[in-house]
């Protein structure tokens, strides 16, 4: 018999996936206790888009909170996901930075970093990781899943090689737009632990939107992998994740077991059934299943937003047409994975084409991506459109590894951030004016939160009064 | 490469299970030409609630509803559930009655018939099996998938070799609850097929609820599963069924494939995207997943019934008593399978159980239950309370087969039918009347519908207008 673990997500992305990563810290604190101690491997509970929200949207300082799941969550693993070299801003970080970021996430409780790159570009990796193993703490080498006709079992399996030469603990498949099929799966899984040893923790990341992929996680344990990701039921499926409980059901009676409390499931269940409600205005009101994106590849969070771009420019109706020119922008990009910030890049060239003609205009940022300023790309770019790009942007293509490109930034951030009203002057303070700097300055200090941000106080809350404290 | 056959629900089942089966025969004509031509192995389309709808709440004959497919539908095999000796009604019918009803589907159209028997007592399934024979029609034998501790793989295997000695052509392993899981299911398909022959055609037939159930599918296809159902995906989930779509993508790189075409699916997605709406005040709101069924074995639809029993009585704050109790009364009748109408009869009794005292007070049905008036339970029934039934009821406990006991009764059941208002004399109107004595006699005649009742008519819809036509 053999125990799967499990990675709990709702701390993180089942709520970024499900209601537009808005739930606040008071939502989940009641729900700590339970958590902590119903036999998880780890919770995802920080990173991704997480950060942005609490100063954005929350009057939250991400670091506070941080801090708050540390204290009350001792008994458990706490996980989050790290943009590369990206950090979990939007542009790459000089390596001092990232070393930084890294440490201070650590000292403030990270226990595993999950780091991926957009364009699975493994220079991007190496910084982060490299930072992380100083830590002592755990890095997880991340595999991007997508399809496409240049990406291969093999290749995905060459990858997760690389990533346990370059030191990592644990290696990751994310497969963050659901195309994850359960062949494929097993294939991909069955190769990992063929080529970096059965001793190699493979963790198995799917969401529900295309509604195969729990199948998909049953045949990744099948064929040898550890940990499986997973949300409670009150916060998944849709373009979330599968549900907890149902993991746990769908084992009995196999070879495989989790160590999960299924009581207390139950009461995160009707925590955050109840909580469910109060955010009913960012809810995706997807809840059935979508089987189109394996034709276009398309992620659903992308499809949402190109439609709100179209609709801005009073163009609703040349949906279809920008779903079909995504696929021919991504063949000229070079086959990118489309995941943050590759599917945004992509997505509004695909717009901008369609609206204005053929690459008559470029996006600073696909310029770059065209360029290489976000890495190497499996396939060969298009090289009418990179001599476009090369115009627009005024700069060269690269080919060395893009934060080799940066000059050391660290002194200059920290004083341009101590400038700043609010600023506590603690790099963790730094590091939010670093990665936010359009938010962070219109963020105040109040009581004990230094980067609270009140731009959009979460409705019906006073955002001057605190439900929780840990201080 | 083996070929996994489908058999669609979204005629039957998916609407029943997803809107109280109230989908009106002009909301589904649109989509039968793709319906019919996109490569399923039979369209479950009759029988089940769907008879008791249409007459009751949509103004239709279900006789001209099985007409239409049967023109709309030239390429298909139509496919009905059918109660065993229940036929489509709510009591044991006597022998021709049986058969009159098999002949007559047959005739107007009828080609697979699904017989269950709510207890599994293989004598409810003797004579409308024989029927179906009879008329050179596909006859199904059902097995009802339960949990308890009396149910054992083998045992439902038994049940399957005797289904087949009487001479089914095809085993459906039918899970109406969403109970089933991966392993039970993988080894009940390997321990038919071992019994029964690797040619025994096996369906199998599950609910969404639990969230599970798609890789129980994935799990009975490899141990040799023939035909498996699904609903289009604009109609699936929750209640429902696993998406078609879904099974399709999921089978894509392993040994197994399906002949459904693609692009004909999501025209039938969309014209049920578009349909689905319009029965919003019906819609089950259910739409995540519930595992808690797991241990109370208690299916969804059994459980908003007992809560509006419950608050009828002004004791809604009383669930959870009675939830608790079901499982009790469950074992008392010897542990029967829980389907219509088993499900409500136990639950009704849980009710008055934790309402009025345990066994204070018995319905007659459960006393009917309990006295052998449904057949034979896989367990021993409770001697005390059957001695309560047999003062309840006056009568007492039967061991023959119920049937047995009727005297013919078409004759008597033909005459009352010809002295309603609105009857046209055909046995298809004889039978109407059969089933639904109280629906009946309150429909009335019009145009070239005979029993269409307009006691709720269709909301937005003029119950005068019909949008097509077949004669």
């Amino acid at each position: 018999m053999k125990t799967i673990e499990v990675t709990e997500l709702v701390l993180r992305d089942a709520h970024q996936s499900l209601m537009a990563t808005r739930m606040a810290m008071e939502d989940m604190v009641a729900a700590l206790e339970d958590l902590d101690k119903a036999g998880f491997w780890s919770l995802e509970c920080w990173g991704g888009a997480t950060y942005d929200a609490c100063i954005r949207f929350l009057n939250e300082d991400p670091w506070e909170r941080l801090r708050t799941f540390r204290k009350l969550l001792p008994n458990s693993r706490l996980q989050m996901l790290l943009r590369g070299q990206n950090l979990l801003g939007y542009r790459h970080y000089q390596d001092m930075v990232v070393d930084r970021f890294v440490e201070k996430s650590a000292e403030n409780g990270m226990d595993v970093f999950r780091v991926f790159d957009a364009l699975n570009d493994l220079r991007n990796l190496e910084q982060p990781i490299a930072a992380v193993k100083r830590t002592g703490k755990h890095a997880q080498g991340t595999i991007c899943y997508t399809v496409s006709p240049l990406h291969t079992v093999q290749g995905f399996v060459d990858m997760a090689r690389k990533l346990v030469e370059m030191g990592c603990d644990s290696i990751c498949i994310k497969d963050m737009a659901a195309l994850l099929k359960p062949q494929p799966a097993s294939d991909i899984v069955t190769g990992i632990k063929a080529a970096c040893g059965e001793k190699m923790p493979v963790h198995v990341h799917v969401h529900a939107t295309t509604g195969v992929t729990l199948v998909s996680l049953m045949k990744s344990i099948e064929a040898g992998a550890d940990v499986v990701d997973t949300a409670i039921s009150s916060l998944s499926l849709g373009p979330g994740h599968n549900p907890t409980e149902s993991l746990v059901e769908m084992l009995e009676g196999t070879g495989y077991t989790t160590r999960l409390d299924k009581a207390r499931l139950l009461k995160i269940r009707d925590h955050f059934a109840r909580v469910r409600p109060r955010y009913g205005e960012f809810l995706s009101n997807i809840t059935g299943v979508d089987t189109e994106i394996f034709d276009s590849q398309i992620p659903g969070g992308m499809i949402s937003n190109m439609e709100s771009q179209l609709k801005q420019q009073g163009a609703a109706g040349k949906m279809k047409e920008v779903l079909e020119e995504v696929p021919r922008v991504r063949e000229v990009a070079g086959f990118p994975p489309l995941v943050t910030p590759s599917s945004q890049i992509v997505g509004t060239q695909a717009v901008f084409n369609v609206m204005m003609g053929r690459y008559k205009v470029l996006t600073g940022e696909f310029a770059d991506l065209m360029l290489g300023y976000y890495g190497e790309t499996i396939g060969p770019r298009d090289p009418e459109v990179i001599k476009l790009a090369q115009e627009k942007a005024g700069k060269p293509p690269i080919t060395c590894r893009p934060a080799d490109m940066l000059e050391p930034e660290w002194d200059r951030l920290r004083a341009s951030a101590l400038a700043l009203t609010g600023c506590n002057g603690s790099d963790e303070d730094v590091l939010t004016a670093a990665m936010f700097p359009q938010v962070a300055p219109k963020s105040v200090t109040r009581g004990p939160r230094t980067w609270a941000a009140i731009l959009v106080p979460p409705k019906g809350r006073n955002p001057f009064e605190t439900r929780f404290s840990t201080r």
